[in-house]
């Protein structure tokens, strides 16, 4: 693996309200209002006379809104036509892979400017067909026949886990604790309510019905309950990100013009991507990704940062375990140490190392193709001190990182950032 | 538009058999063999390690094959996982734009070797179901549930240049009597027939049946009959390209490695890519396609050649009439004066300027995704004289282009290549 012949930056990103949003919105609807959101964010304004490309990262809107060849639609729709329009997909890594394709076109010298959208209108479909449309990013052949759509395949990752390093339920808990709590504090998220509030308000309504009140000392308890049901053991309703309609923008720019737009880009450090066999039968370990762990080294290696450098990062927390399993492949704990970090609280806005201060998958929301663009919109918010609400972390950001992962592991594009 | 940041070549092309092959053959068999195919042509020979990612077009295995994520399975079967490996769409030029990718990774210091796949099973689906699967290409608000299906939005754009043109349908019959004559000469191909063959074919069952032989003259008579039914008027059964699967692989190699895997590489003179608004009734113009010249211009100043400067040419010709507006769209012939340059023989094996050596669309098949490398392998064996049968062109081929037409020419790539 090579070095990149030139340095690229971020120079704006934006994204659309995340939310049930069909049939109000539909994928150009929300393309449009990333688009919108942004050009906002480019100190010094952006054209589309200035944007030689558009690269739309998508998972599916074959399957979920019976369109195809969404390149050049999204690309006429903000006036980029004849320009160059392209679609990248890699599962739930989509749009990942449409910011590392622009990443490296742009260094390659062929163009200065691109626009990479991540978009998904998942709520087309009824949602049992939305876990049908999801499955055929396994293997269709032998995972999906036999029954196993991803929590599925997730909650078997998860037993692996709990059962090589005592990882418990409450451990996944916390991942999902938390990011509800960042959630809280992002305009953009879908769901803007921590599980505490979930919890106070399933209270109130059962004493407003003059139900009988369960003995809940904290949300543990809560989340135990029949409140919050098993999906696949031992994941619960909880645990699993959400059903989004979505769209995020960022415009990637090459050093020579790069200060043309702001005079605080946010510079691309590393780039990464890996793979493995689409089954998880075919893996030689179940407790982690080796796509995680190789584009990972690919992105560390061409920054010349470690697991130590980075400051705040989003992880692909698609289920809570992902998040987990992330840590560990990401070099930020070891293997089997993550849980106990997260216990003692060092992945919350307020910790060492904050996590998905977006508020995740799990809160934000999830719009497959949509998700790694909108992962670098919150870096790039946050590197830049312009997070929304209460959500800002309180240290200057140099060094951030993204990890976006397709299937059940079997694509992974990390991205490392810095000022 | 900026110019590469380094010269990258073709190292080694191959190609499965192109025809009606599932459930024999899947994806993944496809895809195998178009791989040993092309490892095959490497003259040095090339292993997985030297690969550094693998980049997949296909078009939608989503609808097609209930299976996504194609990225990552195809990478797994030829022993590059844990590597990059992404897919790109653009409709049917889908693969064109894998390869484009893959020239722009290479140019950018990334990676060294690419391995690009072209891949498309269509036949799992029922034919009318397939034309369904097609149409999501169109617009699915505007075209698509109006009726227009590809045959009919290719009728049109034959019609308007009909009228603007006085082009006719014996101008169209020639094209694809052309393609299948070379298709004959192509072991790959899904049609190893001429229309003269398929003609004398019908004469001799009818006579055998005893029944009434047609007054037939020449291939045109035949073409104008109830043997070669109507699909949109003009465009008859035979003005079609076919439902074919199959798979292709071209390896990109950078200028410091290339010499390592062959004395003659095949070097990529430009690239270029445009776009269009995805339904006709947006575009100013029917009678060509803004996305084919904007990816025309882009690729002939990359390269410094014109439209003069190319010797012979694989068009996407998924109906007739797409090859004769692709004629003059490329600057080869002026508006208007393609049909005559035709029915002069120009664009013959013996012509001025042979295009679609390989038998087009029309007769070697047209598995969507895997069209535009497949268009890059004939190319690549024409240029280093080992076309197979007895279609390799009498000349030294110094220069040639490829052009890959996704949706009714929404998307764009051409390629330029040069020795």
């Amino acid at each position: 693996m090579g070095k990149l012949s030139k340095r690229v930056a971020i120079v704006g990103a934006g994204m659309s309200q995340f939310g049930r949003l069909y049939p109000l919105k539909r994928n150009p609807d929300l393309w449009v209002d990333a688009w919108i959101d942004a050009v906002k964010s480019v100190d010094n304004g952006i054209e589309p006379k200035d944007v030689d490309a558009c690269y739309v990262g998508n998972y599916s809107s074959d399957l979920f809104n019976h369109q195809g060849h969404l390149g050049p639609q999204m690309a006429n729709l903000v006036g980029l036509t004849p320009k160059p329009a392209s679609r990248f997909e890699g599962a739930c890594a989509s749009s990942g892979i449409a910011l590392r394709q622009a990443i490296i076109a742009v260094a390659s010298g062929i163009h200065d400017v691109i626009a990479v959208a991540g978009v998904e209108c998942m709520n087309e479909l009824p949602t049992s067909l939305v876990t049908d449309a999801l499955a055929t990013a396994s293997d269709a052949l032998f995972e999906y026949p036999a029954g196993a759509t991803f929590p599925g395949l997730y909650a078997t990752v998860a037993t692996a886990h709990f059962h090589k390093y005592g990882t418990t339920s409450e451990d996944l808990m916390r991942i999902g604790i938390k990011n509800h709590e960042n959630g809280v504090e992002n305009p953009f998220a879908q769901m803007q309510r921590s599980i505490a509030q979930m919890m106070q308000r399933k209270l109130k309504k059962l004493e407003e019905q003059g139900k009988e009140l369960p003995d809940w000392k904290d949300e543990f308890d809560y989340l135990k309950s029949a409140s919050n049901p098993m999906i696949a053991y031992p994941l619960r309703l909880f645990d699993c990100s959400l059903v989004t309609d979505g769209a995020a923008c960022v415009f990637i720019a090459a050093e020579e013009v790069a200060k043309n737009y702001t005079d605080t880009p946010i510079w691309i450090a590393g780039t990464g991507q890996g793979s493995a066999a689409l089954s998880i039968h075919d893996r030689d370990d179940l407790t982690g990704f080796i796509a995680t762990r190789e584009a990972a080294r690919q992105a560390y290696e061409m920054s010349g940062y470690g697991p130590k450098d980075i400051q705040i990062a989003e992880l692909h927390d698609c289920f809570t375990i992902a998040e987990l399993v992330a840590l560990e492949d990401l070099g930020f704990y070891e293997k089997g140490k993550a849980a106990q970090a997260v216990k003692e609280g060092e992945t919350k806005r307020d910790g060492a190392r904050p996590i998905n201060t977006s508020g995740g998958l799990k809160s934000k929301g999830h719009p497959v193709g949509a998700t790694g663009a909108a992962q670098a919109v919150e870096i790039f918010k946050q590197m830049r001190g312009r997070a929304e609400r209460n959500r800002q972390v309180k240290f200057e950001v140099e060094r951030a990182l993204t990890h976006n992962l397709g299937g059940s592991g079997a694509t992974c594009v990390v991205t490392i950032y810095e000022k």
